[in-house]
């Protein structure tokens, strides 16, 4: 579609000077033009804007998705411990992200490795870099994400002091490199990248299965690792013994908010709606991709979930709500990498297999002992590496040029080559490295220095009672039972009571 | 309002041979109009794009709601079962619905019965039908409500294996063919089509409150019938006994949550906002049409939340929250039909009446022992059923035009005579004959399979006990039963425990 | 950026009389123009329409976020009874803001005291005064905020019928008197005022921190006080003893929809997004402005956040979630004021000085044997003023010249001079005296009448036993008590019960 550009010397050589004014005339006539193309800029931003924060605001309605299947995952005992660390994920990383994080992901132009623009918002909204505000926290809203999936995987046994340390660190720093080399324009691995691209292709992680989900997963993994299982996970003959979470309705309820929100992480991630795609025709463009985002999402998970169900009732003898939970947010973490240029179809392979690595990453686990509350290690960075992976053989040519831009390198399987592949390959292992290299000590360090594992008395107390002023339920009432009355029966004229029994 | 169109052969002739070049200058000024043409073109596709999109959001988010309904109105014991088959209505049917039930319900042109196009979104995005990724998408999130509605009936007592055959054929048949008949621009009874209208009119049912709720409504009454009674529900004098849900506040939350994605599913359902109307002024477009749609359903869910809390109180003395939330709900599925085409004060009439249609059909399954743990079949089949009636009756003239085209017909009361009611009272018995043919044999046949109910020593002990793993909630700590404690205490100074009472 | 203007006269005149039709040439030009302007106005309308109903939706989730904190702060005896407020909140509100509400506050032309057109929502949308339907919805979801804030003042101890009449008297006429005064184009004290404004300046109000936040919690201090506290509250010798919420999951759960509600409540407050503003270039417009506002108030949310988690731990040796979550809170209150007018840096400030002014409260509360089971006096009342004399002191000068338009007044810490810190106490004054001097004499009545606070009796059993028909939770099957058996066991083969113990 061409944009509109009135000529008026031109226009006033076509009139000529037969007419009264010619100049005067087309000048008119092109004024109008570019009052009408100003409003269009006008109208763009507003729509790109209103697209991008209410994307923001679901993908932050998923740290309360975490906070609530993480309160379910953990016992009773430790649910304020864990919802606090959710709080704080949101609010210590809206300050870091402001100060320094968002600078470090976005500042450009930078040397490829770490951006140096924008500290404190300076500069913003940008119109060069084409940074606003509605940017900002998008990216914030992401950043958090990354945390709380590490949060899950050291619960229930991690000083609080820990927590905020390396929340700190890695909402502030380590993610933040990572984003810039995947997603900022200067990244060295960047599939945006306009100079050179890596193997000529970059790397499409488009709404982050490796810049989010991986990275939360690797660092949650060292994490837990250093920390060692929880007191009776494992039994004195080596046996697993599943310590259940205390609320499946609270992991259920995640669950769901963590879809809802989704919508905001995978479809928000075109940042902006009102594009259009020059080779298609005037009915299918941006809007359109957004949306097949949406639905690649949707199918991606609903696989994964149904191949979950059917998998765990023929391993377990069960259909297990939780299992199947899991199974689903396994596959929006697999998908979330190539949502953007996948057609629907392989959205089901690629939920059918993330279900599939879910589950060997969890039997792997038990094998080695690796205990990790929320299987937050075996989900994100599990099935993150395989949506990389799958993105690098499914991307569709047609979408990868639509979405970055033509000379990027297309899906293996879809007869694009080998060069998404090796790109997606050189992305897992750098983000794998980077994240244990800088995590990896950070985890040791506190350990050394006895600030990482709680007591094990206070482990067997919980950490609510000992830390965190008292316990997160009280479904009785003590007045009650110094009346001999338990409050919770049913029925105000039911007889039977747990001490009369 | 005239739509831009840039005549340049008239415009050359208007300048005439004594312009030094006329066809030129004529064509450029033409030229630039018709690029903005474009433009407004793609800024309409984004702007209902993001319109359509977070509506299927919001409507999505609904199954959030429902799943916090239904575990809040079941007993603990069966928590983990319900919300099973909330997920997997959800997941289940974003397969079914990717692969069939999009294409016979929508898939024109068809022989106005059942669509067969789009079958795994084959040829979507369609310019010619004007559906996009994200149509599917929202009727995606109105298929799973359906089905949805439908477990509520059913809870507390049916096979898992029954519930997954059911859930897929209603999402992926019974619902779909329901839908192209008053949805469909082919479809037979639809006040979308284009050439033969029922009655000259057409059925007006703008957001479902037959195709979504008297839908699930009735095959949830007849799983309901077919089951018979939960254990308990009714003792052996035949008097009736409340099995109360074990949490008020996962109803009040899911009530909350459905409220919240009402906005998407009534307002939404006009798929575009950047529509203007003909006769209107500039001011007046289907922009306030959306919101009226909003005031409208809010109007008539708060009638009838409070009509339910004083009615109640008469009948029961009590002031009722969950009584009132399944009021306001049962509001809400009335007025989901006419909601785009009624004034709000007729909303409030609309409430009004859905409440005691509520409340009445309560009574009556009491007095012929029908036991339906949510009441989904009394609120979405009576008070839906009441919607339809009500639309053919208040539907105002001036807005039918606008939403559906001239020639269509409006409400008995409101002066449009009385075809469109006689529309309705044929959708309400095409429905219920549908429904009852389609579903009361599956749910006959599966009963006679022996594949519907539980055991009674299963229903006794609950299913999550003995299908699902184990039970949803772990309070206490089997670790602080062994030492004495419990855990449960509020204060750590607290000296009272049960055991020393 | 100029409006298209296009003069046919002026154009004629310049083809001159040489061109075939001058008159006619010009006028098919300039008619394409008015036509692709209409198109403007059409597209402006949608994406304004499209950006408040979303925001609405938004603030509307936040009836749900308090009723969970509600609930989740209450003991779980009365958990019945505050939910059933926090429902007809939104019930009751919807209709007499829809009766006469809307019309008190928004009716204008009205004497700057209390507006008199739109009952009933009569004349609209009206193009006059620029009111759409949504503007009615997003008006009625900010009324119920301000009722929602005074039930948690009160809670655990009030009679349903006081509920009910304060309710309605607060968001029918207490609540849209404030907001006309400050909101109103016709209001006396209102920055949007075109004629005189208040010390030639006008409050600067932005969304809310004194029109909702003080009203509500000044409501219910009134209440608070004229009751006296709750039981157990203060002991025999005075000191005050923590009367627990029965469940941190729903406070956080609750503070999360909160917070997610809140990017409706400040950003969406501007109601329009699409305005671009004269001076700056075509880059920087509303639509960053309201990326800002997002901003601004999610810094002063987390700044509050963490000045509470490290004063609370200081003062009181704990890491304390709920603590944390009234902090956050307190820091939205308070920033609401002049999150749209305040750089991102300020709002820092705001919120640590937030967290401060809430312990304070809550120490001098404690000291006064004030007794408010949701802080909400506190928090909305103390935070709120604190937000009113914030944006006086730091309301930046670009910024309140794009929002409200040149001739206001800026901060006084800003170079602005006094005039707005004037303005602002006067509001603080009269929203202080308008609602003691209403509410008061209306919670002394109810209490004088005997229809205020519950019987010793019914608040020891517990409003939901004696009023509300039973308790909210029945985690344990009275069936299972009968065969000794206990259900929430975690794992069927675990052997200890209570009663063996």
């Amino acid at each position: 579609m061409a944009q509109p550009s009135c000529s008026a010397a031109q226009l006033a050589q076509y009139f000529g000077p037969n007419a009264t004014n010619a100049a005067a005339a087309a000048s008119l006539i092109c004024d109008q033009f570019t009052a009408v193309s100003m409003q269009y800029k006008d109208t763009k931003h507003a729509v790109d804007s209103t697209y991008l924060l209410f994307s923001a605001y679901l993908v932050f309605s998923m740290q309360l998705g975490f906070a609530m299947l993480c309160a379910g995952s953990v016992r009773a005992k430790n649910t304020m411990n864990i919802m606090l660390t959710n709080v704080l994920d949101a609010a210590a990383g809206g300050l870091f992200y402001y100060l320094f994080g968002f600078a470090f992901a976005f500042g450009v132009p930078s040397n490829g490795f770490i951006g140096r623009h924008f500290f404190g918002l300076k500069q913003v909204p940008s119109e060069a870099q084409d940074f606003d505000y509605s940017n900002f926290l998008y990216q914030w809203a992401f950043a958090i994400a990354a945390a709380g999936i590490t949060s899950g995987s050291i619960a229930e046994r991690t000083q609080f002091v820990a927590y905020l340390i390396y929340s700190s660190f890695l909402t502030g720093f380590v993610y933040p490199v990572v984003s810039h080399w995947i997603w900022s324009t200067d990244g060295w691995a960047s599939a945006f990248n306009t100079g050179n691209l890596l193997f000529g292709s970059g790397v499409i992680d488009f709404a982050g299965s490796g810049v989010v989900h991986m990275v939360g997963g690797i660092a949650g993994l060292w994490g837990a690792l250093i920390e060692g299982p929880r007191i009776g996970r494992f039994d004195h003959t080596g046996r697993a013994v599943a310590l259940r979470g205390h609320s499946a309705s609270l992991v259920v309820l995640g669950t769901f908010m963590l879809w809802f929100g989704w919508y905001g992480f995978n479809p928000g991630s075109f940042n902006k709606i009102l594009v259009y795609y020059d080779e298609s025709g005037n009915y299918y463009g941006q809007w359109s991709a957004v949306g097949r985002t949406a639905v690649t999402t949707t199918l991606a998970g609903c696989t994964a979930a149904l191949t979950t169900l059917f998998g765990k009732r023929i391993l377990s003898g069960h259909w297990n709500v939780t299992d199947v939970c899991n199974g689903l947010l396994g596959g929006f973490a697999a998908i979330t990498a190539g949502c953007s240029v996948v057609e629907p179809w392989a959205a089901i392979v690629c939920g059918f297999f993330a279900s599939l690595v879910l589950i060997g990453c969890n039997k792997l686990a038990e094998k080695v002992k690796y205990d990790d509350p929320l299987e937050a290690a075996q989900l994100h960075g599990g099935c993150g590496a395989w949506g990389v992976i799958f993105t690098a053989l499914f991307a569709k040519e047609e979408y990868v040029k639509q979405v970055y831009g033509s000379g990027r390198r297309h899906g293996l399987l879809m007869g694009g080559g080998g060069k998404l592949l090796a790109a997606h390959v050189i992305q897992i292992l750098v983000i794998t490295g980077w994240v244990s290299a800088t995590m990896g000590p950070l985890f040791f360090v506190l350990n050394k220095m006895k600030l990482l594992r709680i007591s094990p008395e206070d482990e067997l107390a919980g950490m609510d009672l000992t830390r965190h002023g008292g316990f997160a339920y009280a479904y009785e009432d003590d007045e009650s039972h110094k009346h001999g009355i338990q409050l919770k029966r049913i029925e105000p004229n039911a007889s039977s009571t747990p001490t009369t029994e």
